[in-house]
């Protein structure tokens, strides 16, 4: 039997996972697989029940798991308290105890979402990428990342790599390519930081064992533009923790919202942890109107990396695409189309349930 | 007399300064200022002539003048060359060395290019906004920044900022929004990095004394998105060195291309240094055909804020919008509409003259 632990975290983390675990219940009913869901708390949740964003019990659960699905963390009710206790550290923790180097954020237009985003059609209909986050090194992890100074006039944090910790997600990114249009974009700041150049050197020496991989390099200010100007040109983009996590945001202006953006967090077996790049929306918490198609897209990649169920995970991919195809989208979503419905998290589920 | 020192760099950095020095020349003639142009070497130029980016000679004359224009610096002819000698090196210097802590980037569209940029009419049609970027401090200065261990399996940089260097520049960005629209954005990414918790902190502490501004902070991620998908809402943004970095190139794509970009990097007297935000563009360098708009931009904002010459920066400005609505531009730009000629950097130089 396989586990799958849920992380439901705060805002409308537990809103949207609950619709992403009704849509693989329906799944692994229809195709006969024996998988158990156990819940943890995780991120604000987990600090007003334990006093700590990442309770033991939430790390031995996910240690003895397959894989994660997780919600968002955070929200206004825990900005004021101590800095030391903050709901995103059960984030950086989680990713960072499982040891999930790879975030990977699939970005490709929606077709009926297109004609309401801010981006021309012509340059964003064909697009088709993968951004490979490195998750669990550099400046979010970085130490020191501290106050200094008498009167804690300074102030320090530190971006810190190994060369095992880049060439790592490299290899990973290198993969992918091999398994996709063979063309890698690494993204750095190398003519300013020391970290960039190790990164673009190990890039390059990883390069030549992949010979049929197409490789360019951008600096990250340029590439922050060309994602906008020319999207098309991307196959599979790598680069580090803070870089991918700038440009993954703003990458979702493709999809046309950052609600209909998956992500996967891997490592080296098939274990992996599945969220929303989202976060937890407090303004609209506990309405049960809040979009759940990114974390159910999440759950599509769950099935494919981690549970070997590459089918399936194509029949919720192609799912979701059918029931916006037919005007159906939550409040969030705008869509400029005669036959459009807005509608909420629970049917919204529905409409996907049916239609896998 | 006021002294002007030109540093033109690389690639088409000659070109576009000899264009934006025409213009001026233009100017200061028509007013009767007397005002000298003294150039100087830096970057890869420079490196060539005296073995660094940076001469002495280069400082001095810049230290005696009132303002600097720069064109711009590096290329691949000094990829190749020793880590420790690098153009860009030149450029990161001599703003340190100035202590050039703020450099603000107005963003706007330009009517005649927007049907051809990536983003909708409706998005970007009355957008007008000024990014400050810190320029001297955080990452891209931050000691150590080095290879560690005994293979060099290692590698770390720092971002690292004083209370003074946070509050220098934000404070500039208050008072430009309290000339302003009085909305001012702090970005940064305070749930992850101690540094922008003490950014956020001193933001919040300088806003006291603005009691008119209305004060927004945003995560950097979030930004990035917003930045395409709501630009409007902008007046001024402030932030640290390198998210500005990245942020202002990708806020390019609103100004219709980085061509269009100008920049001023200042400090609390009336000495600055003036650039385009786009690069060397070596491959079309020396050919006569780069896009001296930005430039000649830069040098508007050089008159406004160097030499109280407001009206005169404004004339350049009006000049630009004119020629460019008169359906000319330089082959780098793309315009839908039906009366355009593309000319070369000589003739979109003149046009302006003659307009001004
Ligand atoms: C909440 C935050 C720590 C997180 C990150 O920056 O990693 C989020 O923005 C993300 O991208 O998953
Ligand atoms: C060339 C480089 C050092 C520079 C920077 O990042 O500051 C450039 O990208 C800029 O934005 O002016």
């Amino acid at each position: 039997m396989k586990t799958i632990t849920v992380l439901p975290g705060d805002g409308i983390g537990p809103e949207v996972t609950t619709s992403a675990v009704r849509v693989l219940r329906a799944l692994f009913e229809k195709s006969g697989r024996d998988v158990q869901f156990i819940e943890k708390k995780i991120g604000g949740a987990a600090i007003d029940t334990f006093g700590t964003p990442l309770p033991q019990e939430t790390i031995d659960q996910c240690h003895n798991s397959d894989a994660i699905l997780l919600g968002a963390v955070g929200g206004p009710k825990w900005n004021a308290q101590s800095m030391n206790v903050r709901p995103e550290q059960g984030l950086l923790g989680i990713r960072k105890t499982m040891g999930l180097f790879a975030n990977l954020r699939p970005v490709e237009a929606f077709d009926t979402l297109i004609d309401s985003s801010p981006i021309k059609r012509s340059f964003v209909e064909h697009v088709n990428f993968v951004i490979v986050r490195e998750l669990t090194g550099g400046l979010y992890f970085g130490r020191p990342s501290e106050r200094r100074g008498a009167h804690h006039e300074q102030v320090v944090d530190t971006l810190s790599y190994s060369k095992n910790e880049i060439e790592r997600v490299v290899e990973k990114a290198f993969q992918l390519a091999m398994k996709r249009n063979k063309k890698l974009t690494s993204i750095d700041k190398a003519n300013v930081l020391e970290s960039s150049r190790m990164w673009r050197e190990l890039v390059n020496q990883i390069a030549e064992r992949y010979p049929e991989v197409t490789v360019s390099h951008q600096l990250v200010d340029s590439a922050a533009m060309q994602l906008i100007t020319n999207p098309a040109q991307f196959d599979v983009l790598v680069t580090e923790n803070m870089f991918g996590d700038i440009l993954s945001d703003e990458a979702s202006v493709i999809t046309g919202s950052l609600g209909m953006m998956p992500s996967a967090s891997l490592r080296s077996d098939k274990v992996g942890l599945y969220e929303p790049a989202h976060g937890s929306a407090p303004d609209i918490a506990g309405q049960g109107i809040a979009n759940p198609l990114a974390t159910i897209l999440s759950a599509a990649l769950l099935l494919r990396y981690s549970l070997d169920m590459d089918q399936e995970a194509a029949q919720i991919e192609k799912a979701v695409r059918n029931v916006l195809s037919q005007g159906y989208h939550t409040c969030d979503l705008q869509m400029e189309q005669p036959n459009n419905h807005i509608v909420n998290t629970a049917e919204i589920t529905d409409l996907v349930i049916n239609a896998v």
